[in-house]
């Protein structure tokens, strides 16, 4: 079984520990590759990194997800998942979907801990159209950028733990969905201190990603996720984004 | 990995059934022990046999969990899942939960196709107690029994694609969830003549639990499945439940 | 009229309690019985008790409740609630359902004051299966246990003010529901200090019941509620479940 | 006990009717006076209506609560209940209320059957208002105006039993509420032709009445139902609503 | 173009306050009339005033509104609102949905502040009513009555702005609704103080009105805004209200 | 005042259309511009569509925005709406967003007609992200495709008929918002036909930023839509998508 894996983050770092997390949880015959588009953001804080990501992911999807028999879209915004279901021939998991899916079986309600304040809003947004709402405690934020994780580890993992607690005691919590693929490497360490599953999106899409490969399903392709009509799309011009 | 299915159905071909189906999917190395209840109802189609099997499955749970590492609850109201968790040291897995949690990785949304019109409203309340209402187009009955599925597969095929043809068309149902055990066997026959994902939760059940023990994930002990408070249970007298 | 209060929790001093209480209110001519099941927890903190204490409510409500006008199922997790509708020939009320009808006679949203903290999830599923989140502004939890309430009414009475406080200061509730059957001797007492309405649900089962059966109503059959399928149960061996 | 029930329809005749049924569900020693107010509409099938009626009932609120121990406002759109409960010293339910709550406790899920296509809107967001959304199947409207019940009450049965078939078979309704005070005499013929629950919101607001005032509820006075404030209302000079 | 703004709060001062906030807003070419009922409660604060005010601006919108392209009802709790556009030829819209849905354009999330605590159910009843749960973040209130906002403004803005910024931190809110047509004045004033969007319900309202009207649109006559049925209406004898 | 109205589809026919529509609607001293990014799909029916042409919507917004006083995003989807509120210093109003908010005042519930089935999953968790489910009777699909709308309108006015009269008859809607920019001009025709409100969502738009700007509206930054973080973005490479 070849799963990719992708990062929608540009920053190489980043890619590198997603593909160490997704390697690690993943079989014995499970085969993963993990990549990031050529372009666009280093990394995603907000709707707009997550459209230019998502247009960028969705090149990588249209040209290597046929040579898988899975694909993980590792970022928890869940960047040009719906999309990449229309375009892959075999099934696509987002992390943010994968990890609130997988903490419904072992706690009643479960918490997003994620990066900057900013992105509250956008991640309340991905936990109501997964249609998770009743399920989810609450989305903390901490004071952590992306690449905040991927600096100082320990750094971001005290202030994980502190947005955790507050989820927990606060909001009644029973999981931590680690709301971020940057804090993946994580997981463990801020389990070990908060004493509740605490999940990263990448294991757990890797592993439902082989579940429904065993199992034999495929995206349902009869509304929603149907390939693109056939059309006419212009050609992209060379000219590239910088910052906003 | 060995992996304990419960059949809260007394019903000893069902199990076997249940059984085949279980091992069809689990993967290699995963060990599939399916049993069911020494007493109870032999079919669950409502609250009263729900209760019945809770109380009869979970003294399952409490003699055998312990030599699993993980539990199947395989029957679609998922009779004493949260009960099982509070006592149980492995995780546990509805099949309800588990197919419906699976199917949104594969559609919008899903219908449950089911037996008996009497067991809409516990399938619904089962829908609303996993918080999944807005991933489920419809919960569509058949008038098949739950034993009808056993004896007479072919003709409960029939009503099912039937039942499933109008979810899709008329309630814009993704996906089919199969809403009893005993419809398990069927799975890719219906999918064969619907077209759209359709997912036993037997199935589904025993792939999730291979992904969260691989993951290393525990049910959370914080809150809602701590194990029981100690306390004095009266001890039950010999006197054995007939039917209602 | 005469009515059948069961309490599903097997101490004998808390169904005296339940007892008086459901007598208090009682209108002249109606008789209570009250009674407790011969097996099953001494009180029930949980999913575990609930179904055990479910099952074992059952078997009373099977041979007790003909004899009867109507049923109160006295815990307010309304353990074996919509079974009982099933196999009674007569209406089933439960405190969780009476207490939470009522009060929203009499407030635009009201709190639930209950036990230890691990009941929350359990009480907060309450409140989703009557379809009543709109109407619940929280639940709120105290450091009691359910025996606790009956060994020492004085102390729990402070906590359950305290608790019930928070409710209206910080939640915008408009009234109490106290959350255990145990704590309802003490609702005048908590009302008169916390200046809202304060309900016991078994009063305000008593007085639901009363008002169904003087308006002629009776459970719908036509669909959840219907007599259980015929079929086959088998028998229970003798032994007993001890403490999980 | 004295209950006041007022028509904020301005028809005598309904308000005979009404006070029929009220006096035959009342028990003994519950005394019913039923009036309506001076001024307004003589049938309310929509928001002017209801609005005109609901200050013309809130006069008769002023004027007589003070002399009864509780008040039923007997119009399905519950006009003026909350504005009542501020200014009444006794519990005042409302019909629409007080059926569909104890429709909760024999069913599942309720339809409301009421009068004319235009009222739909406006009954569902008293559903709404009441927060009993996830109880209500449908509200299914009929060609019957108001004043239609009270002139054939033999064509209006056939209305609503059409109606109510309706909801039973195709909305999953398990209990029909009479959107409508003038239905309330046809109860029990609906009922014994739908056989389902069938509930007149004026028998059910006197029973619920009946038990919260023997067990010495009354309304909340913390925030959404105190006493209005101490402030100038400008003299309403003596011109009188004609037609719209 | 010509526009009526009607105060159902019968305070001449703040229907001056009003009118020059409609007019500041309003575009040239756009005529604005404000005015307020011959009777009813100077201010509005609760359920009890929102009914008599509610009754005594429908007699303003039949007598008024066909001299008028569009109506304004300028309180936050839309008094009268739907019935208004049941009699009315033109276009009405008011204060609270006004604001909530402009906010809606620059915010994911809004708070509304408003006066004395008691008015917080019946405010959170029109968030529900206009079905904007979602967008909102928290009903915030503050110790003014309608009438301090008009008395002492500065004391007001300082209220307003505490309770604007603790919805803003605490709750989420990302734009304030002034949550009372007197606080309009203050809305570029607080808007100042907390960097974020300020909407007053009434300038809202004048631009949403100009909008519709551009664009042809009238209230929809098919269902729930129909002319109300031809009947007889009781004329109200010359008693007027006093307070309550 | 001048406003941009990017239509994402990179038809030139449908740009003019909408143009048209736009300025048709705009008051005198409005100056439309009407553009269409470089690149992207011809027409945009579904998720992969939707992401590569909010991307390239994003690039207008960048180069073009800050000469403007605010941006309409003229496609149902509103694809890339809350991106682009991050990186403009203008008010951007998408047309589904508009033509809903504005339904909201004529109706109370509307439905969408929109293009292929396909979409239908689409546009409602559009409803959905704009938290408007309470208020939206349906969505409904026709034959049609996006481009059928610009070659064929008689057809297409047809199509758009027929399942409008579906919504309003079945669904209860009050108003139908067109759920195609490429609808937009046909809708008063529809109008005349149904008889009830009709909306297009581009003059909504520019109605509601009229307004907006009128009353110094901006859009929040406090959150959600603060400005991007500064980050590196990897320059995109020459290489266009082409069909998908």
């Amino acid at each position: 079984m070849r799963i990719l894996v992708i990062n929608p983050n540009t920053s190489e770092g980043m890619t590198r520990d997603i593909h160490e997390e997704a390697a690690r949880y993943a079989r014995p015959g499970t085969e993963i590759e993990t990549t990031s588009p050529a372009w666009g953001p280093r990394s995603i804080e907000g709707h707009y990194d997550d459209i230019v990501a998502a247009a960028a992911t969705l090149e990588v999807v249209r040209q290597r997800s046929d040579d898988f028999d899975g694909v993980v879209i590792a970022c928890f915004g869940d960047p040009g998942l719906f999309a990449a279901r229309e375009i892959s021939q075999v099934p696509v998991v987002g992390i943010a979907e994968a990890s609130m899916l997988m903490a419904c079986t072992v706690a009643h309600r479960f918490s997003v801990v994620t990066v900057l304040p900013r992105v509250k809003p956008w991640i309340e947004d991905t936990v109501r159209l997964h249609g998770l709402e009743a399920r989810c405690a609450s989305v903390r934020t901490t004071p952590l950028t992306v690449q905040d994780c991927e600096r100082d580890p320990a750094a971001a993992e005290r202030e994980i733990v502190r947005a955790g607690r507050l989820a927990i005691e606060e909001d009644g919590a029973e999981a931590i969905c680690l709301g971020c693929a940057g804090m993946g490497p994580l997981d463990k360490a801020v389990e070990a201190e908060l004493r509740v599953p605490v999940l990263d999106g990448v294991a757990c899409a890797v592993k439902l990603l082989e579940g429904l490969l065993d199992y034999g399903l495929a995206t349902s392709r009869v509304a929603g996720f149907k390939q693109p009509e056939e059309k006419e799309y212009l050609a992209r011009p060379p000219a590239a984004p910088s910052a906003a």
